[in-house]
């Protein structure tokens, strides 16, 4: 009954078994292997794109380098207020940067709301030395809030990053969870849709560290590798990053573990929807649920054993929280109905 | 036959099983699991001093982090002239520091040359505004040269560190090796010979991806994981990090691998002393072998499979050149014996 | 009728003679001269404490250089969403610290609101790894919007970053003018209210290029020094700047000119409110107005060859548009009736 | 008899004056003002080529503006060992560019030797991620050490920055000192010679603090302005800055101050080749002379009142030290004639 996240989970078997083959006598380090070779072309396939790949391990690294591959120091990246890489990576942008200014903007549910962007950027002019300059919009999806962006949301808002120059990043740490709601390509999600450079996550969905920097423009990348080793994210040992990527997207495992714990989600939504005490706080589009319990109700969850993120939200009150519930692709749908039995009971 | 690197090799089989007995039912993230927790009682035995343990996935952010834990931005990295923390990082140092300034020494083997040492802090006065404020000394254990470390050269190098008030650090990339050649205790060729931080290395004998930052004065470590955090290099699944480690001091395993990796270099070396033409470069005092070969023979090396690295080095002329071997703790007697036919045959 | 900015104005003719008087034989250079070594008692009386004192050229030097003495690259910076250091100094403070987060707290007419600040350190709590540490609050008084905190004011504020543990900079680039709006003593306005560290500002009110970067606890000020230095702003002529401070300070020129500047202030700021179509948008505390006014008026004023800063706020529309009019040391009345004669006329 | 530096000495009364004539109504600031609008018009011509020009007030903002404009933070720098920016900035370039690393070369008297500039470079090859890739090559004209590069030096330097696609910036500290010396155009000596970006100094030559960055493609220059703010040397009150700039280059004043250091740096310099315990160390080809002296000499001439700099150089005793003495605008002939008294008597 542990839904504190995605991550509290291990490794799907598929992956740790591809782990395992890839070890398999000596092999050029740094990424000269064959495994780490051949992702580029496996990504381009899925893409429908020539891409530029770099494996990382994690979803700090993959966005803060990312970014800074977008951004100048003198530069401003675009996001919503609470994403990820504002709230919760301790200044890695501003780290890998060397000092660019994170813009937060708000927008219900974690997506960024367009008007909002026009607002915050309006008050940046480019070429005006006193402020930072907009270089970068970066978008989650899905969202920290498990809203999913459509397609129309998302071009909306690379339009407006378009018209003003600026670079488009998806920090997509649980991008196949939103590529299985919308039911499109992953070309539609992302370069289609006017995404320049993708953080593609493997770890939350079955991995044991395994995320992917993906540039729809190779042209852009030419500096990642040097940003890469200099922050320590270049693996001698690659093969196993890579072999894990390579398991990843073998026979759609990514989309069935992200289907899974999509469905999960749903049938605690569904469950909770039913609860008169429980209050939805954001469309469950993904894995993610938020939502708001009487204070007893959480303290019987606990003593049940349930797993579960308080996430202190506006509008909690000394009756009610609000607590965050994930489901993963290891999440069964007995412990789903466990959990709605003690809200319920 | 290949010798290119310890790190073209895989994972130890111990360590791989530890990996997947770990992946075992949902646990806290980013590090509050049990096998993480119980780290630092194992390093606390080991090293027989109260640590502080921090588990990171590469070399790189090891010496980076621990740096930059030591030294302020307007601080200098005092080093060997060819330490991998000033030339094979692309500027991690540097870069986790915010600027410091990495002061290369010169020293036979790899060595810190202690005369050499204080003739570059003399021209760095403490307390002077215009020169970078001498912070840290960094010595690698066993060297870039394949040399070890004595107790007494370790103490004698601390001690003018100390009486700057430079904090010091150990890059251990290879230290199960120095320590094995030496024969002393983890506590002896660390805390007790003036080491204040440790980079202790694990992924070369035989880890998948782990290294450990080993603080033997924890107050020191107060602000590590923040910036662990915000490089990118806390993993959300920390338990297969740390089940490496766990894994790989287990009944000695560290020092097996280490102690067969250091046999297969002696043999290697042991059998280049025979060869006329071979003249070897860098004592052979743990796993790697510097030796300068006629270019003819390098080519039937490369035409019978052999895998080496060439390293330039002064001295190299159109007849001969210098190349380096590692063995590792995969390497077969028999591959150093096929080696050692081609280039006696 | 130049009402831009006060930097637009030149020198006071107290701080030029000074200047020139500094101007004779050869003295140690890098503030080792006379002039410099007696500025730092002349603050100690002035501000009735032991102070370290640090005269640099520029107010985004004060500012970026004292928030980084206070700030780690992990840290968080608490402000006005509109402050100067987060709005108009490019990025100055990331860069100086290293990557430090600006968090921009709400408030009317410059102010932190003491509530949004409480709200926004709740949202990151000290000790943990993923979000940045809160490390500084800091305050501009008088604000980005004329207004002048009472010492009530600031009080509560530095008491809320006290119970966080954080330190309290205050930005004075206008300091004189709130001083002299308060009508306290320049301890009472600082560390009797809380204030770790001052940017004392200068250029605005008759220097040429001085400020002056204060702190009342000297044990802070440590690595000031090698801060400066690295960012260039360590003057080796340094006796010309600390003339500037010196002549400023003496006989109440400081005092003088922000009163006067003040009073030309409320000169145009009654004038205004006589005006029908006029909106005055900030309370006139100091030197500043924002006022709304008729776009017809605007095109009549510049036409006139009045000066002034269009400032978009909320609110702003097809017929009106708000303006910033700055009132400095050197404005004349006569400057301030002629545009009130626009305005009524 | 002062001879510690020519930044003990203050500001050419020509450009005092200038100072006070800017003094006058208000003006556009931040550089909008007019003297700074025409200066880029008056390097051009000095230099014969189109220029982008931006005034700072410090030689190392200059140097590190110029050098952060022309390396990424994975670049590295390559410089004379001794130079300015690598031994006296305290990590000023380390801090503007992000963290990159500077490459100390060897060489007589200051100048970087063409050869080991050949083995630095080659030791770190392009595109390798392990290391930092060579960007820019500095060099100091007139040098640390008072020797003056001839055009075919500097030609075949630039060559080798060429031939690896390096920047290159020349740090004119002391740039006039060396012109007269040479005798050559300022075209010659820069563009002409291959020099890209220059930091053009005046400080120390008569101005009170002002520095100008020349770049002499303009199309580099297009992120020095965001730098320069963000780095706080962008001066509201500019006009005061640029009105240094502009006397300085009126009526060939620049030229005319160096002339006169320099023929007291000769006039000195003879004097001591006439005596037998001083040992001249470097070439006095500009306005700096590094001398050896008994130590009972310099005692004599400290209780003489002459003031000098220690220089701690290989070769040093337990008799003689050796000692930098420099000349400036200010020099009087009958202060160099006393020294000479003094160390003859």
């Amino acid at each position: 009954m542990i839904f504190t996240s995605d991550n509290a989970f291990g490794v799907a078997p598929e992956i740790l078994e591809a782990i395992s083959r890839a070890n398999e006598g000596a092999v050029v380090s740094y990424g000269g292997d064959e495994i780490t070779k051949r992702l580029e072309g496996r990504f381009a396939e899925i893409f429908e794109h020539e891409v530029a790949v770099f494996p990382v391990a994690t979803g700090t690294a993959a966005n803060a380098l990312a970014l800074a591959t977008l951004t100048p120091p003198y530069g401003a990246i675009l996001c919503h207020e609470h994403a990820h890489v504002n709230a919760d990576e301790c200044g890695a942008p501003e780290m890998f940067t060397g000092g660019a200014k994170l813009v937060g903007v708000s927008g219900a549910a974690g997506k960024v709301d367009p008007a909002a962007l026009e607002i915050a950027l309006a008050a940046m002019p480019a070429g005006n030395v006193h402020n930072a300059q907009p270089s970068t919009l970066t978008l989650t999806q899905s969202t920290e809030f498990g809203a999913v962006y459509s397609i129309e949301e998302l071009r909306r808002l690379t339009g407006v990053a378009r018209e003003r120059r600026l670079a488009v990043h998806m920090d997509g740490a649980r991008f196949a969870n939103a590529l299985v709601t919308l039911g499109c390509t992953p070309a539609e999600m992302t370069w289609k849709a006017g995404v320049d450079v993708l953080s593609f996550g493997a770890t939350k969905n079955g991995a044991l560290a395994a995320e992917a920097v993906v540039f729809f423009d190779p042209a852009r990348a030419t500096d990642f590798g040097f940003r890469r080793k200099r922050s320590g994210h270049l693996f001698s040992k690659m093969r196993f990053v890579s072999a894990q990527l390579e398991a990843y997207l073998a026979g759609g495992l990514w989309l069935r573990n992200a289907g899974h714990a999509n469905a999960m989600a749903k049938r605690m939504a569904a469950g909770l929807a039913l609860v008169n005490s429980a209050r939805l706080l954001a469309p469950v589009d993904a894995n993610e649920i938020f939502v708001r319990l009487p204070r007893g109700m959480l303290k019987r969850l606990r003593e049940a054993g349930a797993g579960f993120h308080p996430w202190p939200m506006d509008g909690d009150d000394a009756e009610n929280r609000t607590i965050r519930l994930v489901a993963s692709f290891a999440t069964r749908a007995e412990d789903v109905d466990q959990f709605l039995q003690v809200v319920s009971g």
